[in-house]
């Protein structure tokens, strides 16, 4: 663990419930399309510090029941750079705004995802999620 | 998503199940003590392969049942520097045989691990396996 080299970049990204919908970002910049809220970490700072700040600054959004998802890290799913991303779950709190580096907010039932929108890798982690927790999904359903 | 700046850096470590046992290497350099495998993500590689790689390079074991456990990133949590550590679960395959950055393997009984003697967070990651996984060391058990 001692030498030093060229490494990924570190990002976090978070699937945010608001009642039944996820929350999506259009980006004002390349790539355009829709995407999950997210930003790079920075030194210094948790993963879970950067996710909040990151929700914070592009959504106005803050996060209930934070949750670690599942790692990403394919070197193509980021056209800009190798990214890895840290993905989260978490319900929101607040009235979502957009802001920082998202053009406007969009939330999203889950059953009308516009899968072909989505940019990075976003579609599979999004199906990731519907795929593999159910159970999260009813509970949100029963609250909503 | 488009500021550079100063990140943490990425590491993979691993926490491998030899039947009923979990490997721990004795580190050859600062900080010494016993540690959880592990070692930085290169530029264009998965930390699947990461650690895959690592494993391989450190401890001589290829990985089965090989799945994602947490993220740890607290910035005081390797005296290096501020180290994110992607940690994996897995199963070891092969004879164990220390290599690269480890003097020596130890394979340890879950109930006998000396955490004192573990160095970064590991003691508080392997805290954390023991405490989340009872249904998979059940399994583990009944297997060795």
């Amino acid at each position: 663990m001692s030498r030093e080299h060229r490494q990924p970049r570190l990002a976090v990204d978070c699937i945010i419930r608001v009642r039944r919908r996820l929350v999506f970002v259009r980006r004002r910049n390349e790539p355009r399309g829709l995407a999950l809220p997210g930003g790079f970490v920075d030194h210094g700072e948790t993963v879970e510090d950067a996710v909040r700040r990151e929700m914070r600054e592009e959504t106005g959004l803050e996060l209930g029941d934070l949750r670690q998802f599942h790692v990403y890290s394919d070197p193509h799913r980021d056209p800009r750079c190798h990214c890895v991303s840290v993905v989260f779950t978490a319900d929101g709190i607040g009235d979502p705004r957009a802001g920082d580096d998202a053009a406007s907010i969009t939330l999203v039932e889950p059953d009308t995802i516009p899968f072909a929108e989505l940019v990075f890798d976003h579609a599979q982690i999004v199906r990731d999620y519907l795929a593999q927790m159910p159970a999260r999904r009813s509970a949100v359903d029963q609250a909503g």
